[in-house]
């Protein structure tokens, strides 16, 4: 590329946006954006992409991990095309604006949810895996249907949190060519120099992840250096590339180069001054001159549009060659599933072994695995503890390793909980209507929190395989065994947390979870066998909650998920031996169940009887559902399963005895059902 | 050191202790202890300890941080003398056994709980800077206080946890020369051979850290390799040292180098031929020949007992000559704070000013540091955000880099939460009675989840101020909003979350966090000023919950936290200017609340009037106080702060509502407070 005076008008232009957003918000982040336009500039002026249709598949998919310079990503998407008027611009963090205060998945342009830090960068390894498999799984020879590439802006905050090292170490055994990060390497965060606190080489720690590092001495002017450098990462076929670009913080303000322009608003005189000195006029705001916006839909929106359609054409071709694959392919990009998947589901019987949930998770995705090839699984190197890899899985592996190839669909993510559910959100984003799952011990989710938060509020519908999901551990003991965890994901918004109780139940968790296409799941396995119970189904569990074994005039409604509902009916059986009835309700997802008509929750859990919870982790949160709760309000213990549950009291005569004294508690009292509200 | 006969002797000895362990226990890990058994007994030999007493202070540390392999640990506990008794071992894994299934802070000998990978090596940099900074703060010419070493086990799971990335860029910053690290690199994880995730250069990566790379490249039989290596580590005075000694997973057994001895117990046939290999008897178990006892009471526990007698005795000239610093370390080292300490937290009358509570915070910690030399401090890049900065602090540094010292009581942990979390823990393990605090964002201290946990979990009293801990937030928006965090802590066992409403109440959660011996606290503060309240006090916050506005005969209690306690008091007076009166509690920490008597909870949350909680994240977890809830169960916006607040509805006006219908819905029925329960 020839740069000249238009680019240069351009990128102030880029630059004087972002101000102006901050400014006119008297909010946000100045700094990067002043120093990252240039790039920014470089980078879109040879990207392909339709801001006419931002869903378009085979579009280079840009990230901006360090989300906080979200105004220079708005004036990118104004300028390019996408649906983004100068008014949203006036408008950036104001209540009901298009433009929030960090960028949001939902947003045309905006491909991944980023402000956290790290993020970004781990859903981009997600975004470029995707994009590795749909071209190892549908390409044909003259038919390139998926070559994109990924690129990522990503500052030092984004180096230092760990998740971004395990996605790293992760993309370079991958061997991800198709990924390319701009380090914005500018020396400031927000307690000051970067060496108050982070002064490794950070370049040879990517070498040493097997990434090619690439140099810019002066992001801030040197476009030519800019544009050479991901011209030669695009030719980095088997490595990612990082591209350590040196910017100025604040470029062009009085201050720049020191935090203080980080994130706070520019002052108004030196928001004058940055004017001036850039050829702008000083007293006006929101200025793009209309070469500005001819040069970027000459470069970009024309040649995006045209590329689309070319595509489309090629498409059009190869379904009419590869009709099978094609309809495949066609099927997933609308997003639906194959017509009657569901009918692989296993379902049970009472006279069906006992069994773990964790292997009857295992028995529902070698059925689906074949059914469905949006089905990208993993494990954080927990593969024969979470039983998560279908029988006849290929790994996914870059093809140099001959272990496996890009066409597998199963991951090997290594011990990096944080990176796995970050990466199974950018796979999810990517657009291929993957459904992507991965295994963990359940108490190790919570490793991951940052990215499960993210999960929910982008509203990807990501499945954990969370096996090991009590003190039925056993003996690996209280650092293994959780005890919060469901309570703190059923506390997220737009979060499925499932723990089914026998496997008519788990391939109900799997049917919705694979159906949903706005909520991530969380699937709690056992570790311990179970019984097949009588009374389940897999369509009663698919209400989120249902009365598994009722009782005439019930003295008590016993409300259990997962291993504690077998617990409950065995209890149940010894009460009414005791001459009270007891109806036994399973609850195996708060979040489906929540969305069930009042009639219908009201019928399980009705008014007038005492409702007692049972589950062998924190009672807290139950009171939702139950007047009274059995749990477990303390950390668990080392020792064998069956042993440690008695020692907690999980044992029929433990529940009989709590259940009499809620009988006895509530006895002649006007009990209303906690699933009545004021409001 | 010249080995010989005997070493090789102790080395099959703890070989076998470990592997009978795992046999009788039929569970654990008996790969990594059959590899790791010589470092270990070579790392012993040389270490300082006194088994008699493991509290000592100047003791050297050593962190199992790939937990699993605690079979190894026990071996080496009870044959160095520790109170580990053979029977001890025996148990290992059983309920109620001295020997869990991970280790666990509280027994002799162990300094922190692991078994979560990563957490352990990230501890170990909390032990070295603790010593740093003791040695720094007491040491004097002649009279060298504190220089133990931090040495540390850890494996390929530990390395590619983002944790440890995260802690060991920040030792190497900090150059703390103090921590030795050996790296089991034995090619091996639950899924098979390191190659199918795992490939990147470890060395060259922690050489980018700043680190001093060693290596030994016969870990399973080199005795001498890994004494040099040690020696040389401990000479290496400005960099941490990873020792990259290579080993065989379950050496000696007949699937070594398999992954299949990882996680199994290995065969009765393995165990036998490995027991010949090495010259016992196949038939017996746990058998310890005397001259290993001997040998180890000779190498360690006398020398160490003596080293700890003549450690005494400086101390006491060190009292004699320095009477001032010695009697404040001989102070913390009983663990006491200076009588009267809390005399200096600040209280406040309703005429003072409104401010936000983070601000309240920072004018708790510039009183509270100068009092407290024990305060260490910190934030993860958030200072001028979180203000946990005191006025006159120094920032705890590397002497070379001119920005501070080690005698410097401020950590920039840079953008790290969950090495910050896990470094706390290992400070507050050290034992010089440290008080640790750091700085995030509330929403953050989820990326520190794992780290939390085990600070309930091992007891370790850490303080986490938690600023921005709502929609106060405004601009920043969802991805900044904390929603579920209060309640994902308020879930675990043995945590204070404080949410203080005024600056009496930051004083008082202060108050409790310091005093607290076994319980770590999170306090989430506000970006936004607050009001100082009518009716609140120290002495009242301190208990957890009281009441703040009574009102004679209330035909509701409102119960908040925060931010909207003051809004609840702006609703009970138009609720009493509609002839409703409205009894206001304030909530700041249901664990402080929960542990007082019932008598106490009942006059505060009586029976016979309805009760609503008002707070503006998750109403998950509220039914344990409140008969319905006034909550935010979605994510929140990016706005101004007050148009938040009003767009959900969070004015007095809507909390006015809501108190109208609980009021209208629950006339004449009979309640219970929700204090009360069945059992």
């Amino acid at each position: 590329m020839a740069f000249g005076d238009i680019d240069r008008l351009a990128i102030s232009t880029i630059r004087l946006l972002a101000v102006d957003q901050v400014s006119k918000a008297n909010s946000g982040h100045p700094g990067a954006p002043l120093g990252l336009a240039p790039a920014a500039h470089v980078l879109f002026s040879q990207m392909r992409m339709n801001p006419k249709n931002p869903d378009w598949i085979n579009r280079d998919r840009f990230v901006l991990s360090n989300g906080h310079a979200v105004a220079l990503l708005y004036s990118m998407l104004h300028l390019t095309g996408y649906d983004f008027s100068i008014d949203d611009l006036k408008s950036f963090r104001q209540l009901g604006s298009k433009c929030p205060g960090h960028p949001e998945f939902e947003l045309p342009g905006v491909e991944v949810t980023t402000g956290p830090l790290g993020q970004g960068v781990t859903n981009a390894v997600g975004l470029a895996i995707a994009q590795a498999n749909l071209a190892a799984t549908y390409n044909k020879p003259g038919f390139t249907l998926s070559d994109n590439y990924t690129y990522v802006f990503l500052g030092d905050g984004c180096l230092e949190e760990g998740i971004s090292s395990e996605a790293s170490s992760l993309a370079g055994h991958l061997q991800l060519g198709n990924l390319i990060c701009v380090y914005d390497d500018n020396s400031i965060t927000i307690d000051g120099a970067t060496e108050v606190s982070f002064d490794e080489d950070v370049a040879k720690r990517y070498e040493a992840y097997g990434w090619e590092v690439l140099y810019v001495e002066d992001g801030n002017t040197d476009l030519d250096a800019i544009a050479n450098a991901i011209a030669q990462a695009k030719k980095s076929h088997n490595k990612p590339t990082l591209i350590k670009m040196k910017t100025t913080i604040g470029y062009g303000s009085l201050n720049a180069g020191d935090h203080s322009v980080h994130g706070s608003p520019l002052k108004a005189d030196d928001v004058k001054q940055l004017k001036t000195k850039f050829g702008f006029n000083p007293d006006k705001s929101f200025v793009v001159p209309q070469e500005v916006y001819d040069f970027y839909q000459a470069k970009i929106l024309n040649p995006g549009v045209e590329a689309e359609k070319k595509w489309n054409q090629l498409f059009a071709q190869y379904q009419q060659k590869f009709p099978e694959v094609g309809a495949e392919l066609k099927r997933r990009l609308a997003g639906q599933l194959p017509a009657g998947w569901e009918k692989v589901l296993p379902t049970y019987t009472p006279s069906d072994s006992a069994l773990a949930t964790r292997k009857l998770s295992e028995m529902v995705l070698d059925k689906i695995c074949d059914e469905l090839p949006e089905l990208l699984g993993g494990s954080a190197d927990l593969t024969p503890s979470n039983l998560t890899r279908a029988k006849d899985a290929e790994d996914f592996q870059p093809p140099a390793n001959k272990l496996g190839s890009y066409a597998g669909r199963y991951i090997r993510y290594g011990i990096r909980e944080h990176a796995m559910g970050a990466i199974m959100n950018g796979i999810s984003a990517y657009g291929a209507h993957y459904k992507v799952y991965s295994g963990t011990f359940l108490n190790f989710v919570s490793y991951a929190a940052g990215a499960v938060r993210l999960s929910a509020l982008s509203g990807h519908p990501v499945i954990w395989v969370a096996t090991h999901d009590s003190i039925g551990v056993g003996e690996d003991g209280p650092t293994h065994e959780p005890i919060e965890t469901l309570a703190h994901f059923r506390a997220l918004p737009n979060m499925h947390v499932w723990r089914p109780a026998d496997g008519n139940e788990t391939s109900a968790a799997y049917k919705v979870a694979i159906e949903s296409t706005t909520t991530p799941s969380i699937i709690a396995l056992t570790r311990q066998n179970l019984p097949q119970l009588e009374g389940s189904s897999l369509e009663k569990a698919a209400k989120g909650g249902y009365i598994l074994k009722d009782a005439t005039n019930p003295d008590i409604v016993i409300v259990a998920t997962g291993s504690e509902v077998s617990l409950s009916v065995d209890a149940a059986k010894i009460l009414a031996d005791k001459g009270l009835n007891a109806r036994v309700v399973s609850l195996p997802d708060e979040f489906t169940f929540d969305h069930q008509s009042e009639e219908y929750k009201l019928s399980v859990l009705p008014d007038g009887v005492p409702i007692m919870s049972v589950e062998v982790l924190t009672s807290f949160g139950w009171k939702k559902y139950a007047h009274q709760s059995f749990g477990l309000n303390r950390f668990g213990a080392s020792g064998k399963a069956p042993e440690v549950f008695k020692y907690f009291d999980f044992v029929p005569e433990g529940v009989v005895s709590r259940a009499e004294k809620t009988i006895a508690f509530y006895k002649g009292k006007d009990l209303i059902s906690p699933i009545r509200s004021a409001f």
